[in-house]
């Protein structure tokens, strides 16, 4: 991998799992991606699912003006899963993502999104338990493992697996070399 | 332990990390007990150690009249850490704390402000390997556990430690049952 500026774009929904953003944005920087934080809704705190509030970076719209991006990221949480499934402005984001073959990643329940949008069809994926049946009845063949990538699609469980899932993306943009350099300095037990 | 309320003081200052900030009060909320997450500076949004900017629920000076609470948390970052350590307020909510006997955690370089106000003295703790010395060199014994309590004091030592934290916050404060409850709905390794 190259020094060139790598970029992803997290798209944040009222009820998004605050634990599964912040880890994905957080150890994302932490890897040297820049990314952006786009609130789905505009530019407003966003409300996630155990009540913190944050601040998007901007909004979707604006965030997408600036694209492409090298991963698009679909934090879980149950609302927050809901309203990114129901979004036709996240459909046209990732249906572009796709259309590149670039990276999309799900965690939790976010990966029910891409059933509703019908992207990654036929890739093996995982999700949080509590969703497996509306990822396999969508045709996924699904694997219990704790991160799953899948060509283009990276997904992974639950805000405990979330720096997994964070690193697995990290390896795949930026290389392994700097995806384990950041596990020490961290405290991940992996 | 009872079903009285259990409350919870987090105090969010600019530098913060924004992993350990929500994780903890993520979890413990999960874990049934009222978290407030109080600026430091006032209630304006704070922006954490990589850039994710938070909206906290109160401001300290407000979070105060409320109390006390059951635990006061001081979440890391070096930059957060510096500015709960030269606090004069939050030496006060600290002293007072311990005043009671009650329960006082603090996690990554956020064991650093315990030295800076004097509060756990003794006290066996652990902290983000970078501030070992600083913990040491103050007179405490020192654990490379990934959580530590010692009596009214529970220590930790970064982001990736984080859940195990929350976790013990939650047994000392809920019971054990009520913390063990929630390691497989969030997929957590221990
Ligand atoms: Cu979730």
């Amino acid at each position: 991998m190259g020094d060139e500026e790598v970029t992803a774009l997290v798209i944040l929904a009222e009820g998004a799992e605050e634990m599964e953003t912040v880890i994905s944005v957080d150890v994302m920087r932490r890897g040297g991606i820049k990314v952006t934080l786009a609130g789905l809704a505009g530019t407003d705190p966003v409300k996630c699912s155990r009540d913190v509030v944050i601040c998007p970076d901007t909004s979707l719209d604006d965030a997408r003006k600036h694209g492409p991006y090298d991963v698009v990221v679909l934090p879980g949480g149950l609302g927050g899963a809901k309203n990114l499934a129901a979004s036709p402005k996240v459909k046209e984001v990732l249906q572009e993502q796709e259309g590149k073959g670039s990276l999309v990643a799900a965690v939790c329940a976010g990966p029910t999104a891409l059933v509703s949008h019908g992207i990654g069809k036929g890739k093996t994926v995982t999700s949080h338990p509590s969703v497996q049946k509306v990822m396999e009845e969508a045709g996924h063949p699904y694997t219990e493992a704790r991160v799953s990538r899948d060509g283009h699609i990276i997904t992974s469980r639950g805000p405990g697996t979330c720096f997994e899932f964070a690193l697995q993306i990290v390896e795949t943009l930026r290389g392994k070399e700097v995806a384990d350099k950041l596990v020490s300095p961290m405290l991940v037990k992996l």
